[in-house]
């Protein structure tokens, strides 16, 4: 049995100064704040502590995630503070592309808006089928005329074939950029019971045919914590994650050298932990250092 | 350096009484007979071999299979010596049904008509897009109404974020079969530069969201060989397979027992073999035990 000790106030406050935080599962479910998140971001605050927000969702644009924090009474976190793939994404394309083409988005309107605030133009958001183009059953050949800087997949309601097509055929030129925003194969909704499709699905379906292998930015890759540390003061040893995931969340803080703590307000339990197979990959990546079944154990 | 020795004519009629072929980059190439093969197999039939097609391609009926092979000049290989990984689905579906819902294709009418023969109707195929369920960014649901009895998954040139979504939710019931046709990522066309995705493709989406893994019946799997067993008369020592790709046809014969022969007209030649990561998985099952550059070696 795995013992997880959980983690008592005045321990936290003396140990870290930067406090990481999941934002689905963690501090809101859908339109509503979890019971005990705004008041303990608030006590965070106000002892002088730096509270961050690190979310694999790229749909929503940072101005849509301020409304978001006002509405559900987060008004304490800076923009500044908040950090998903999508900007991170933006910011490795607008550094790294090797021409000003524009980028081919397999997303939302808010990830190609994402895009253009740092001056990566974009094309394909929306719908794209495969009627336009023939009504034989197999497509031969796909229209490539406008040349690309990169392409990136993520959430995509209007996910084709055609579109999955375009993006592998893209990819045949070793100059244009492959990112995947993260590789979360579902994500929650309103119904638990449903299962609702995430970027993972599209990524897995996009890299089968793809010549290559993307560049994932999301948890629990690295990329975000590299971003962070050029924009904002965040040591490590002074760092804690605190998320509901163990496969994104946790393993971003382990792989990032960060302490994290599990919080039981979303998708995984200390059971999900203790039932982790003895086997599987990363195991140790998995475990995290702290536990505690929700944030009114700190106030 | 491998050495994989060529195949006489001679060792070859005298070991073998069941010839096993893939059909495109083996027997032809699009709509054109590769060169040799019509006399190739007339010169087996000649000397009462058995000739059997096993073609991964699950698009086509064995109607149109039938109409192919007279048009191209293979008209002494009987249909009922043709099998795809379609055919064998379909009957697996019918043996196995929990009930006589229709099945959930993401695949081609052909497909569909497939499994009709056998009796199991079919919903899904053709166009089903996003836009008609919403105009939001999210589908929080989605119709299941119509109770299937199997989701099968297969190269569907309208894939959409919907069908995914639809086959994922479909499979939550654990009285739905789940079956992949067959997962080749891609496929080849006229056009050797352009990139068509394939089965695998479709299939790697559905599987990152699905709740369970699926059946999968296509080379290298065995369950074609299975099913043939029960058919027709297969002594598996006195059979060899030719094919044109290692990961699908040469690992089919080693997964079933199998000699075989790479055929350097398709997909994969010796470099291909010789070329092998030292630390791929399955490696010992890509590697055939014959090679010849084209079935002219023969005549």
């Amino acid at each position: 049995m795995l013992s997880i000790p959980t983690l008592k106030l005045e321990e936290m406050l003396n140990s870290f100064d930067n406090f990481l935080f999941d934002a689905d599962g963690v501090l809101w479910l859908g339109n509503h704040p979890i019971p005990g998140a705004t008041e303990f971001i608030n006590l965070l605050v106000s002892n002088n502590k730096n509270v961050y927000l690190i979310s694999n969702n790229s749909t929503k644009t940072l101005e849509d995630y301020g409304k978001k924090l006002i509405k559900l009474g987060f008004d304490n976190i800076p923009l500044k503070n908040v950090f998903t793939p999508a900007i991170v994404g933006a910011d490795y394309i607008a550094k790294n592309k090797k021409n000003n083409h524009p980028a081919y988005v397999i997303g939302t309107s808010g990830l190609a808006k994402t895009l253009r605030n740092v001056g990566v133009e974009t094309i394909g958001v929306g719908e794209d089928h495969f009627g336009r183009y023939t009504k034989s059953d197999f497509l031969e050949n796909i229209n490539l005329e406008c040349p690309v800087s990169a392409v990136v997949v993520s959430y995509d309601n209007h996910f084709s074939y055609t579109k999955m097509m375009k993006a592998a055929n893209y990819l045949v030129n070793e100059d244009v950029l492959f990112v995947v925003t993260n590789e979360d194969k579902t994500f929650p909704g309103p119904n638990p019971s449903v299962i609702i499709p995430g970027s993972g699905s599209m990524a897995a379906a996009v890299v089968a045919c793809a010549p290559r292998s993307p560049v994932v930015i999301g948890k629990p890759h690295t990329a975000i914590l590299e971003y962070m540390k050029v924009h904002v003061n965040i040591e490590r040893s002074r760092t804690i994650m605190f998320g509901d995931r163990l496969d994104t969340d946790i393993a971003f803080a382990h792989n990032n050298g960060l302490k994290s703590c599990l919080v039981e307000t979303g998708i995984h339990k200390l059971t999900d932990v203790e039932n982790l197979p003895r086997d599987i990959k990363n195991r140790e990546s998995l475990i995290p250092h702290y536990i505690v079944s929700n944030f009114k154990t700190f106030l």
